[in-house]
């Protein structure tokens, strides 16, 4: 098969290809391109390029708030789907807000104000036309049981309230500081597996939480781990209400029918979107003729009227408590973020327009700065409320005004309707919408296609139920990080053989017709050589050798003579993969075996030849293809077969066209 | 150059070659696969295959203590050689030992207590034929700063002491452990240009320290960075011992002029070596006769004769410092086993043989727990001990045999010897021993080759000199692991072009000979494409295409219709990438581009076909090579070419032969 190479005389013109070292670059320059390509790839400044100055300027306001941007070519038929999507959610985002400030320990007016002032801001700002701001669980959970750790809710509710502003406030600024300082892709290291594990985790967390709401528990435990919760509940039966147990599944029944309906016909999403409002109004109707809240039936009680109070002098900076806020702070601002990015990106790719991670941030940065100085908590898209605004045909960002202020009419005239609603209702609404993030499709889909995936998935998931959210987070993060570093340590390498009737050399695991070629071991290495994997891979292709030369032993063929290392899959290489292939190049000499390498790359041929590695090896035994060095070994091999072959170190000058 | 193909009917064969899927693989048999090559990397079990019990049993043993494998072929010219080495070794081991363990605030004797127990075990187990076993600076000095931050050794002397034991212990337990669970590769994250910077560091720090010494200072900063090191000589100017400062400047000459004869003349080597006994000896002489003790030059003082006193109980299990030892053994433990392996490795690429890095940190592991529980401190094997040893021409580990022999002569019988050794020369040994390890050449190579490399190696430097040891190697191995993920974070994305006269397709970056194809963008990803990096591809080839787009507008080409991806250096992908391709592929095709995969290797392929991407695309639009998907796309584009390209979906099928 090796003779086969000189049957395509053709083909020989081939050899006269040289392994090209890319032009030398100053080092400033490359530099300065590798930081674009970091923290500029998508290029913000190219529409700026050759524009006078009116225009740039007018593009840079457009660029920093979108609303310039389709707002003169806003219609009136817009406006009208815009009205019917923004009340929509806006009947969704009451009893939502409400619930969601219960969960996270803070009075249930803040989940009001929290979908008034954002949602204003964002509208200005964010780039989607789809995502509708409000607050969500699992930020609220988090918020509870971060800053619940430090401060009591109910013992000391004011400090509880001003640590929420100042978590608020610090989830903003890092939001818009990831944004402006373009380090968005730090929201990529949660991967889709993380997410869907998490949110799983994070939604059976929440529905445990409500087990408090739905039995009318008075006392419940502060963790939220699985474990703790059960013991919580199970060591006070004699405290359940069996009242608030029947409305309470009374309404979850209703709510996931109501779901269900939808789901099945996605044209009646307004069953499903309407029914939080109608379960909120039946309960309250319920309560309030029944008197049902003096025999167990918990209620909201008392809201205040008006608008959002000013907070931004309660902001507790300095205190003793200001770690706890900022590290919740943090913690919530990332995954928060996670979600809007992800939600608004989902819903872009359905509509076709394009979404700019680091502007969405700055955006979501500003809402919850914004926020924390008016008595918000933290906000961002939830999935479920897009998704009603997305269905219920919203066109532009504002439906979210239109939302804002049906919710700043329910602050100045409606809060009393809300005295009565009883707080099972709120659970069960908590419940119905969380179900929906428990995804077990997608965790199934995981573990078809990618194991490891799936392994991320569940550690996310278990470490939230079993452990809590953030370690949940922390597990998962460390396990996709680890499976990056472990592609890194242990890299591939495979055995290439020839694909028969051709010049390609692919892997023999892969190409079961591909064959040996006889005296040569050709090996592929599918990653850059790094400190991390230099000794692997060092130790790694001896071994290879060493079977090789078992095997050919073992079958009697000729003896190894060549080594060829295919370079196409290796993007970089830092000292100590240099090193690396000095030791291995060493040991092969010894062994009376030639190094070859082919198709090394830009990057990797520039240090190899600043290491004056090209030079030990000899430029004449780096190739283009595989397919040419296994050529030129032949020829030598062939050629020159009686005489040792450590002493022929030119094959490059024998014109191949001469044979 | 397109039609040039076309030139090659031989090669239009090829053309028949599909992408295999690789045959399916049951999990566990993936699972175990992947275990292995992580795990057990070097087969370490296969010499162990087909073969009779007893001689299992036998390569068992000597697996374990490599002595019984060199030690039958042991000869009396072995003896010889390795007689003289140990003495040299020893009469280094000695001043060096009192040096470091003053170094680490340990009453001086443990220094040599060190160097008798501990080579003694890894003569027993160790691979190496060229290690010297005993104590180094840095690992002293890290010993001195963490235990030191929690227990004063002064105050405190005897809870210090047998922390330091614990610590000890804990280091050994984690090495060994290490090694048995084979974990050794964590040690790979040290990279090379890591232990540079860290090591001129540490020997900056250590020399600093030393000045303490050198000036005859009484009280001193317990931190070790340079501006509290500085602050604290140069408030204590009036404290300054001239008689000291002297002695230590004579002897640091006479210690620089031997080491520079030494590396002149390698064959002197004795001259260097012995220059630290020499030195104490001449040390001690002139103190007796001038009583300078009593004029500010400090001394040993009195040293306890007799062997190790046995330490096991005296281990502060379950302590209040307990964590601190366990944080010390954990740190000083991973210090020196990175620098025992590197320094075995070096000399064994010298003598071509072999040294199993898992076994080396069992045997490592070893020898300081047996230490610790024999009132020995942190050993490894130091690199200047071991270059001594391998100059004096050692042959085996059973150089360390002997100088653990003369160590214990010492012991029983010449401690007295010791007692007016002035401590300004053990700092003028230490700082003398110290210089060698500012490897400004390593850092100048790191420079000219890979500047993240120095930048790493510069991290670690800076760290150590102005924060502490911890912190210079968090830093470095942060910055290491952080080049790691950026490769795969932002992975380099090039436009490949046609290598005139070849069906060659290469980087016109690194080719600037190679052509552009007409109405074919070919787009090459050099690294696996993971959650973290799956939205800058997605957003990367959306760039390239718009810029490709660009420059046909304004140069008047044909306009793009195929988008090629050769996957060749794609070496693995998850769900976030196999989402990234179907969404490029759906906005591809809403802007009437085709897909079309070159080469994606093996477990690309069986992932995309298991997430049924490739029925999405069609089985048809993946080729072999680029060269093939370039005559595929051609064929299409010049026989159908009037049509719109977007409903032509099976160029397959056109056996190109006809052509």
């Amino acid at each position: 098969m090796g003779n086969a190479d000189y049957s395509y005389p053709a083909e020989n013109v081939e050899c006269s290809h040289r392994v090209a070292i890319p032009p030398p670059q100053p080092f400033t320059k490359s530099f300065a391109n590798n930081l674009k390509e970091t923290f500029f790839p998508d290029d913000p400044l190219r529409q700026f390029k050759n524009q006078p100055l009116s225009k740039k300027l007018k593009l840079g306001v457009q660029y920093v708030f979108p609303i310039f941007e389709w707002g003169p070519r806003y219609s009136l038929n817009f406006f009208k789907s815009d009205l019917i999507a923004g009340i929509t959610i806006a009947s969704l985002a009451i009893p939502q807000g409400i619930s969601y400030a219960k969960l996270a320990n803070l009075p249930p007016i803040l989940g009001l104000y929290s979908s008034f002032i954002p949602p204003l801001v964002y509208a200005l700002m964010g780039s989607s036309r789809d995502l509708a701001v409000g607050t969500v669980a699992v930020a609220s959970l988090l918020t509870a049981s971060m800053l619940g750790k430090e401060v009591d809710a109910t013992e000391n509710p004011t400090l509880y309230l001003h640590l929420a502003f100042t978590a608020c406030f610090f989830a903003g600024v890092l939001q818009a500081s990831l944004g402006i300082f373009r380090l968005g892709f730090i929201v990529d290291f949660l991967s889709h597996a993380t997410i869907v594990g998490f949110m799983a985790g994070a939604a059976t967390v929440v529905c445990l939480q409500q087990l408090k709401g739905i039995l009318g528990l008075e006392h419940f435990t502060k963790s939220t781990d699985l474990v703790s919760v059960m013991r919580s509940i199970l060591s006070q039966t004699h405290e359940w209400r069996w009242e608030s147990a029947v409305l309470g599944c009374v309404f979850l029944f209703y709510l996931l029918v109501a779901r269900h309906c939808s789901t099945k016909r996605p044209k009646l999403f307004w069953i499903s979107a309407m029914a939080p409002l109608t379960s909120v109004i039946l309960g309250s109707i319920l309560v309030y003729f029944t008197h049902a809240e003096k025999h167990g039936v918990q209620v909201i009680g008392h809201l205040k009227k008006g608008l959002n109070p000013i907070s931004i002098t309660h902001l507790a900076f300095g205190g003793e408590y200001m770690s706890t806020a900022l590290k919740t702070g943090i913690v919530t601002g990332v995954i928060a973020l996670a979600e809007g990015i992800a939600v608004g990106r989902s819903f872009s790719m359905f509509k076709n327009y394009h979404i700019d991670g680091n502007k969405e941030m700055i955006a979501f940065g500003m809402m919850n700065i914004a926020g924390s100085f008016t008595s918000c908590y933290l906000t961002t898209g939830p999935f479920s409320r897009s998704a009603v605004n997305f269905n219920a045909g919203c066109k532009t960002a504002v439906s979210n005004i239109v939302m804002a202020f049906a919710v700043m009419l329910t602050l100045l005239f409606l809060t009393p309707v809300f005295h009565y609603t009883p707080i099972v209702v709120l659970s069960a609404i908590i419940i119905s919408a969380m179900l929906g993030l428990i995804d077990y499709n997608a965790a199934i889909h995981l573990w078809n296609i990618d194991k490891y995936d799936f392994v991320v998935c569940m550690g996310a998931y278990l470490g939230v139920v079993f452990g809590s959210v953030e370690i949940g987070l922390v597990v998962a993060v460390m396990l996709s990080v680890l499976r990056v570093l472990l592609f890194i340590t242990r890299p591939k390498t495979a055995v290439l053989g020839n694909i028969p009737d051709s010049r390609i050399y692919r892997s023999v695991d892969q190409y079961t017709n591909a064959n040996n070629v006889p005296g040569i071991l050709i090996l592929e290495i599918d990653a850059p050589i790094y400190f991390a994997n230099s000794n692997y891979l060092r130790e790694r292709i001896i071994r290879w050798i060493d079977e090789e030369e078992d095997r050919i032993k073992s079958s009697g063929e000729s003896t190894l003579q060549y080594v060829i290392l295919d370079m196409g899959a290796v993007g970089n290489i830092d000292t100590s993969g240099i090193s690396m292939f000095e030791e291995t190049k060493k040991t092969l000499d010894r062994r009376g075996l030639k190094l070859v390498l082919a198709n090394p790359g830009g990057e990797v041929i520039k240090k190899l030849n600043k290491a004056k590695f090209i030079e030990a090896l000899g430029q004449e035994w780096i190739y283009l293809t595989v397919g040419e060095a296994v050529g030129a070994c032949n020829f030598v091999l062939h050629t020159y077969k009686p005489k040792s072959t450590t002493d022929q170190s030119e094959p490059w000058s024998n014109d191949s066209s001469n044979v």
